[in-house]
């Protein structure tokens, strides 16, 4: 392929990091160049892996002096396109992966602190923290392949938001090697601290269009030593909204998961995975998984739990309900809802989207969202699930029965945008934890315009006048 | 008093905000311009106090058409100096009250938020969260006067860190008078919203010096049923750290305070308070408070923390300890803690330093720090004390006890950067809660200088061009 590069340049690059930081064959690049929905395709004639902090300053610090984009690249695994490289001869990009940045650099139990490298894998960052009996409260589906970088990039969300919060919550330092080469040292570890501008929290989320992350610390949390499960029948939204809030009075600080599927969607798993089953005897609307974590034993825990439902069940807010009894009936309960969105396949093409509103808005979302785009689309289906505790609903469509995928999909512009001004019309967001990236930089534009959008850009022009972080991503070309 | 303003702009003022928004005579100025430590003595010849946004947004506006700078003060019981006008006829101030902005817009009990204007005192909106039985969960000495959007400015943190975070944990959105008067809606009452740059939290805890935080939206929590506290002696600092880690372990998430105080500072007390009762038989050279606060009931909470503490006693890591059977017993113990800085006038001049390390590093920041200052002024007593849980100590220095205040206090430059550059070795820093103000401008630039203050001086130009809000503050003139 052609090198959108000076070879001198290409020397210099290649004398910091040394033949294994750097990949410019189609086969090494191939990697960094695949987006895995397929939405984009990467465009860079060079990746560069390095090593170390300095490494990566000294690469960076090339950059800014050649006028060469750089493209921050974790494990590659966004949703919104915000680690694709768009590389050309006018305006070259090089991708600057974390992938070798691996080490743990410290564990500190007392202070229930973890400092480790941007390129470490999410995975292992939870099994280190459960090799010191400690939680790492972060996790998401791609907890296997993403890196700590890419999540501390996107503040990422996940499945234990409600108990622990999004990423933000979980840093208490981060170092950073900024778009003129620089690296700011901000990696303390305290819980306590009142000096200046929260600049940690600025890079966080910003989708590397700051800086490149190389490091962070992050807290640590008790292992749960109890934890119960159960799966209940509701009768609509309503009333999962109000055992919610039953939940969070009665249960409180314990309460770690509660998850809500329509009964469509439940059927979409059963007919999908022959060895799932319905937990419960009859049908009903709707479902609510939610799991208490903590401190108490387990059978105090279960116990718990069961006396709640009983008199939730007695209050006719719960239908119905089983509470599991082992951890294979945890996770079978787990995995009908994590089943969801590979079962929606079933049903043809489909329309996603990752919206958030307060969460006594969700009953008005799901039913004022389903008539909407049913009036758009007769005959569209609504398969509904997500995190009540969180108001972050998947409100995903599926393409009516006897319509073909590409004339559904053809929908996609107005069905997005009738969801996403019924969002913002409940006071939402059209993106609760993908993102911006390159695939949603118009949406920002319509709905974080004016004075928000203009501060954004402010600050992007405070800290990288050249526009050499990631370039496109959040604010579009 | 002669004016450092315009008259013909004071009309403009006047007419937009009425009388009862504007005060320009000495008396009714004397509160703006008092400090309440006595460290500072304010300057300025007109106060505003604008009723609503559209106001605030209407009287900025004029201020940066004018040049005139803005100092936003809310209850006026910051510690170091943040809200103290300095107007001078070169270089005009004005101040800007949030006192008339005292709305709570809303309270949504199913999203467990509060929406309320930032001259709210923090005990109504504690008040206002217990009246739809919630717990707004910020708590701090000067709650009941201390007002929301000085809260906000100086990220405020206080005795439940522990358990719900700082300030900026708390807040889910905000309303900001931007540098020119134009509005930034941020209000959003959401748990998840990745759609750009961390605005908010950049707000937060700027100390005035970015924007006027007009109002903002807070989480609310359940409020606790069953609490259980124990008052409990240890041998050393290491002692409470190993009792902390465990506690955490075996407590976790109910564990909502976790305070160290030597025996010295209860003397202190025991003797500054006639009615005050040592709650032990036999003194000890340190001791732990702590307390647990959650959805099980008083009994089971009083039951899990004497097992916990019996289990600790059986493994020798505490000496003795007294669980508390009433409300008032709770009262009696947690006085003994709110007492020590009252009490430590007895002993004379003292220096105070707002101090946090890492939770793992407070044992050697009391036994180095007290070398350190034994060594600089033989005879220094170490009053130290605080929240190990959040790494916060108050490592609070008397004079030696025939020393005189004036000679002690001579000391004051020495001992500090003595204390602080020991803190920064540990990892720590300087201002864990208190902020920056006028006070510590110096060390801010001194520990947090390079590149670290110069991206804090970016950020403010790009946001606050013309140095119009609250001039001088955090980076000093």
């Amino acid at each position: 392929m052609s090198q959108h590069l000076n070879p001198a340049v290409i020397g210099e690059f290649r004398t910091i990091v040394g033949a294994a930081g750097l990949a410019d064959t189609p086969e090494a690049l191939a990697g960094f160049l695949a987006e895995w929905r397929g939405l984009y395709r990467g465009s860079a004639t060079i990746a560069l892996m390095p090593a170390s902090t300095a490494e990566a300053a000294a690469l960076v610090a090339i950059c800014a002096r050649e006028g060469i984009a750089v493209v921050p690249q974790g494990g590659n695994t966004g949703l919104v396109g915000g680690a694709v490289a768009r590389s050309s001869p006018e305006r070259p990009e090089v991708i600057l992966s974390a992938r070798r940045l691996r080490a743990v650099r410290a564990i500190d139990s007392d202070n229930d602190t973890i400092t480790a490298e941007s390129g470490c894998v999410l995975s292992e960052l939870q099994g280190a923290a459960a090799a010191v009996d400690r939680l790492f409260p972060l996790s998401l589906a791609a907890e296997g392949s993403c890196q700590l970088g890419g999540n501390l990039s996107t503040n990422a969300g996940g499945t234990n938001v409600l108990r622990y919060g999004n990423t933000r919550n979980l840093v208490l330092g981060i170092e950073v090697v900024l778009a003129d080469g620089r690296v700011y040292d901000g990696l303390r570890a305290l819980r306590k601290d009142n000096t200046g501008y929260a600049l940690r929290e600025l890079f966080l989320g910003a989708e590397g269009t700051l800086g490149f992350i190389t490091a962070a610390t992050c807290r640590l949390f008790p292992r749960p030593r109890g934890v119960a499960t159960a799966f209940v029948a509701v009768a609509d939204p309503e009333a999962a909204v109000a055992l919610h809030a039953a939940a969070r009075r009665q249960l409180g600080e314990v309460l770690t998961a509660f998850e809500l599927m329509s009964r469509y969607a439940l059927e979409l798993v059963l007919t999908a995975k022959p060895d799932a089953r319905d937990p419960l005897d009859r049908p009903a609307p709707w479902y609510v998984l939610l799991e208490t974590g903590g401190a108490e034993t387990q059978t105090a825990a279960e116990q718990r739990l069961e006396s709640f439902l009983d008199g939730q069940i007695q209050s006719d807010r719960v239908m119905d309900g089983v509470s599991c009894r082992s951890s294979s009936q945890r996770d079978a309960l787990w995995s009908l809802r994590h089943e969801v969105s590979d079962a929606q396949r079933l049903a043809g093409a489909s329309i996603k989207n990752d919206v958030a509103v307060p969460i006594s808005a969700v009953p008005a979302l799901i039913r004022e969202g389903t008539d909407l785009v049913t009036r758009l689309v007769p005959g569209t289906r609504v398969v509904a699930f997500g995190h009540v505790g969180d108001g972050n609903i998947h409100f995903n469509l599926s393409k009516p029965p006897d319509m073909s995928d590409s004339r559904f999909l053809a929908q996609w512009e107005p069905l997005t945008v009738a969801v996403n001004d019924l969002v913002a019309k409940l006071g939402g967001t059209f993106s609760a934890e993908h993102g911006i990236g390159l695939l949603k930089t118009a949406e920002l534009a319509r709905f974080r315009g004016g004075v928000e959008i203009e501060l954004m850009r402010r600050v992007k022009r405070a800290l990288d006048p050249a526009n050499l972080m990631n370039p496109g991503k959040l604010f579009g070309d």
